[in-house]
């Protein structure tokens, strides 16, 4: 707790990654007779990602599956997206390096079995209530919202508090 | 409680201003490939807003966003609506000043951070379950509804409960 | 509990008219931008409906509101509807009257103040879990499913209940 | 427990039949002013269905309704589907012969009275948690998630566990 505490040392969290299905949105996809989808998420969240950018966390999201990318860009988050992804690790490791982070500064929100090595790699990682058993063992902040239901702005108020911690942290002597 | 209670005077509403999304809305936002949104309200509120613009309330929404007017006028509910507003403080303040009104004749439904001034200021006010912490933290009647699910036909309720008592306390001798 | 016993007689159920916005649908309407609406029922409710009708009870369904008839044939429930209707009892009146049925053969399931008076006069009433208190004050049977999530067939069941009842009471000598 | 146990013996699971409305998706269905039908279903069951066919178990699909075979070709899940079906017992069976199956290899998900008799004849079955009392009745394994919520998924999950014991068992000498 005092002395020798380097690898420990809090982070600011500089990139958000968040899963699309079952983050973002609720997970439901509805679908309609002429196999269009329509997707779901929160006013809330959407006002949680606006919050971290202000404060300038880069947000990013991740999907397995080949999400509409109009739906996306309708919600206008100002997100970079990356979808069809088959390994996600890969991809935030490329972003990671491109932001020159370490994972420390990264923060990663996710539900799924595909999200679990993310889970664990991040700095702070966090999935909502109603994500898979296998992702929840992966975090230590299991969100009370579910995914698409205010999940990413509970995650977002619990990163700022830590960034308060490390900035109050960073000006004593 | 007796002798001088002037400021502490109970008022009859005679407006009020109800945030859309997450209040009139669920605050979930429906989004599909063509890059279209629907959004959701439920008859129960709308029933008690025209309960309330039959007893002489007049009823006003308000938003951050910019919301569709044609999804908000296809609601058909014969209120007067803003939206992309930066600071509803300064809206509100104008439909007061517009109307005529102090503040104790203004009742406010909110649940967001911008919602927090507003909600601070009205004779009355009220937060749906599913506000945001710091909406909760600004008001003392924070319904059992959440937003888009009855929490204005609640808030409805309890307002037509004080109209009566000050109305029954004006025919006191 | 016995000798007389006329005006408190069981009679079977000819009619169920059901309200159609909160008891049918949810309540809740989805508002798209091109202004058009969305409403949701349950798959339950509708072979609730189709069960009532194999055992001879005619359902038909009323709303105040203006609802859209392609909205509810597109339903294919196969009832006759009233729909802007602005006093309920007159028309479950005639209703009764062309069906040449006393009260007590007819059931009726409300959410709204807009139902107490049908509610009361009905031999058989309920309202979903999620109904006003008025209409819960007007009946005695709360179902435990919301309206349009299995509020009418949770009603069925009970009414098949009371059927059986009936029937196995006309047997005896 | 020993000694003779053949009837009871387990056996791999190579094929689930699971039935449309309230299972795959949640039975609720959204109707359109143009009279167009909306369903849901969820990712995690999309992704719960890839993990069966991943390990070898055919997943088929069936509903008493005449179900849009647009809509549920647009869910991409990659299964075969059987829709207006007078008896769905009759249709598991000629699925069965065909694929040269005993029904202990055989696992339904129901949740309707229509689905009785196949949740009984099957060597699993389960139902999800808002199903009707009647299947409830005819099978051990009510899910905690609701249809076209998890249901799926959590079947899914619940093989898995048994076909790894069942693994197992085979390789004990």
């Amino acid at each position: 707790r005092f002395g020798y505490f380097g690898k420990e040392a809090l982070k600011e969290v500089k990139l958000l990654v968040c899963t699309i299905d079952g983050c973002l949105t609720t997970g439901h996809i509805y679908v309609s007779e002429d196999g269009k989808e329509v997707l779901s998420y929160d006013v809330r969240d959407a006002v949680g990602i606006h919050l971290l950018q202000k404060r300038g966390v880069e947000v990013r999201l991740i999907s397995e599956r080949d999400c509409s990318l109009k739906t996306l860009s309708a919600m206008k988050l100002g997100c970079a997206v990356e979808v069809s992804v088959a390994n996600k690790l890969h991809i935030v490791e490329k972003w990671r390096k491109e932001l020159n982070l370490c994972w420390k500064e990264v923060a990663y929100l996710g539900n799924e079995e595909s999200d679990v090595e993310c889970l664990k790699k991040a700095g702070m990682s966090a999935v909502p209530a109603d994500s898979c058993p296998a992702a929840q063992k992966a975090t230590n902040y299991i969100c009370k919202c579910n995914g698409g239901r205010g999940a990413i702005r509970e995650f977002a108020e619990h990163i700022f508090l830590l960034m308060e911690k490390v900035n109050s942290a960073g000006k004593k002597p």
